[in-house]
């Protein structure tokens, strides 16, 4: 696999922001916006969102990067209580970014809105990987020792033991690809690393992992514990439900938040990428500041520029398991 | 409910050690006994395992102090693999210490030794509380706000809609009792703050405790997330299954290590309680050292003088929820 992507190698890559998602929008998204065009000078970004808003960002940039920028107009924002169903609805910023990724208009969005419309948005229009009934959210902590790529985070509640195999799959891909590690080892959170430990689901699905072909270079290391996270020394990449998963990470968060003093912002995940749909989306946390929209649209890119959706796609398709051993992201 | 105990008021508190529990016992255990010792003057230790290990606890102890310790002689360990069952064996120290509970002969026992051989053994040997179909293992944080009672952390993984509601009155009879909080404010833990998030139990004991009548002064305040743990602002008592605790914790731990300038050793647990069981039993972490060992064996004379187990037990007769809303633990 080469990594590019079947859009035009003419264009840059285009980002569609929603200007309206998150508990601050529009003004952090304004200046996570305005942040990106100015740090990377090969990127363009589709504002999804009311004229004025889309406006007020124009204004602010210096001419000459103003053609890097065009606006989508969609005036609803949903709530972060609002209806999953909001995200088909082509009036919301959320509706419409994935509608234009969709269509190709867009090669990837980024939102700090609800998590739940987003998912449910991205599943309707983009689209499932082959093979992948529930996609996963993934975010990357910088631990000492490496980085490590926690899957779910959010996006199912309760997984299948089928979800968790193919989230390995998935979440070996992602840290090949797009986190930089060479040989991924794939550990699935437990509470304790002796084999055996945990609740049925984890030691089924740790017993189909020790055989499960995972892409290229990856390979199962079996049960890690929650600790295992942090430091990034034992495994790369964690897979979870996306309940465990999501209070683990709202739990280190809080606990670095605690030590302030010696608070490394760069362990903590500013974004996460959505796994398993055929379009590149990012989500910024809700309560996110300019500086984590801008690192949101910073990853969107990386993830256009590393073909990552187009690898685990081609994956998808090739996971019949004696095919997908050969596949190497 | 005076706190007050059944044993005999002239005897001070006999607490069971585990000479054998532990990573690095009985060396570790062997220093926390003396300490222990030495720091509470109103305290018996019976220390549990082999004589040699006993007698050199016995040797290092001033001859004024030895009075207060005696020996009861087990000479098999459990060590972390060990089989769950092994707990039921008298010739374990698991075993003889829980025996010694459950006859009346220890007040409480402590030990670093393996959670499901201790549980296994606590739940035969002592009975569980009227109403408590399983115990949960409570721990304590302290967060700069005040303290966290966050159960369960590993005792059960799988628990039903029925035991998240008995182990909310279990954890604000011991937030009130124990940990000191006056009013203690129970939350639910979950991947959102609003109701309706998180997975189906979630949902449905989340609708429960909404009506349920929790102990004396405590109240239901809602669905809480990862970080309210940490901090200690929101929620007096945490509940979740002991899968998603254990995770968090650890990775809390895990966390607060990573910044280990920082690291504030009091906010992270030392020992747990097994709350549901009619006895006082305290479980170290397995790579517990002298002085977590010595905060353990204070917690189980804090238990015993506060009559928690006893206010327990009556909670559990009293659960008709009628009733249950009068008791005031």
């Amino acid at each position: 696999v080469t990594g590019s992507d079947e859009r035009p190698t003419e264009r840059l890559p285009r980002i569609a922001v929603d200007l309206l998602g998150g508990d601050d929008a529009p003004a952090v998204v304004v200046d996570g916006a305005l942040r990106a065009i100015g740090a990377d000078l090969d990127l363009e970004l589709l504002l999804v969102g009311p004229t004025a808003v889309a406006d007020e960002v124009v204004a602010q940039l210096p001419a000459a990067w103003r053609e890097r920028v065009s606006t989508l107009v969609a005036n609803r924002g949903i709530g972060m209580t609002g209806p999953v169903a909001g995200g088909a609805d082509r009036r919301t910023t959320i509706g419409s970014a994935v509608l234009a990724v969709a269509s190709g208009y867009a090669d990837a969005m980024v939102s700090a809105g609800a998590t739940g419309p987003i998912v449910a948005a991205a599943v309707m229009a983009l689209g499932r990987v082959d093979q992948v009934r529930r996609p996963a959210l993934a975010v990357t902590l910088a631990g000492a020792r490496g980085p490590t790529v926690l899957l779910d985070v959010g996006a199912g509640m309760q997984p299948s033991h089928a979800d968790l195999v193919q989230h390995a799959v998935l979440g070996a891909a992602y840290a090949h690809l797009v986190a930089g590690v060479a040989e991924p080892r794939v550990g699935l959170l437990t509470v304790g690393s002796e084999p055996g430990k945990g609740d049925r689901l984890r030691r089924s699905v740790d017993a189909t992992l020790r055989d499960w072909p995972l892409p290229g270079p990856a390979s199962y290391l079996g049960p890690v514990e929650g600790g295992d996270v942090v430091t990034g020394a034992r495994a790369d990449v964690v897979v979870t439900d996306g309940f465990t998963g999501n209070v683990l990470l709202k739990g280190i968060e809080a606990a670095l938040a605690s030590v302030a003093d010696a608070y490394p912002p760069t362990v903590v995940p500013r974004a996460a990428v959505l796994l398993g749909v055929r379009g590149a989306v990012v989500i910024c946390h809700g309560a996110a500041d300019g500086c984590d929209v801008e690192s949101g649209i910073a990853l969107a890119a990386r993830l256009v520029r590393t073909g990552l959706i187009r690898a685990v796609t081609e994956l998808g398709k090739a996971a019949d398991p004696a095919v997908l051993a050969e596949v190497n992201p």
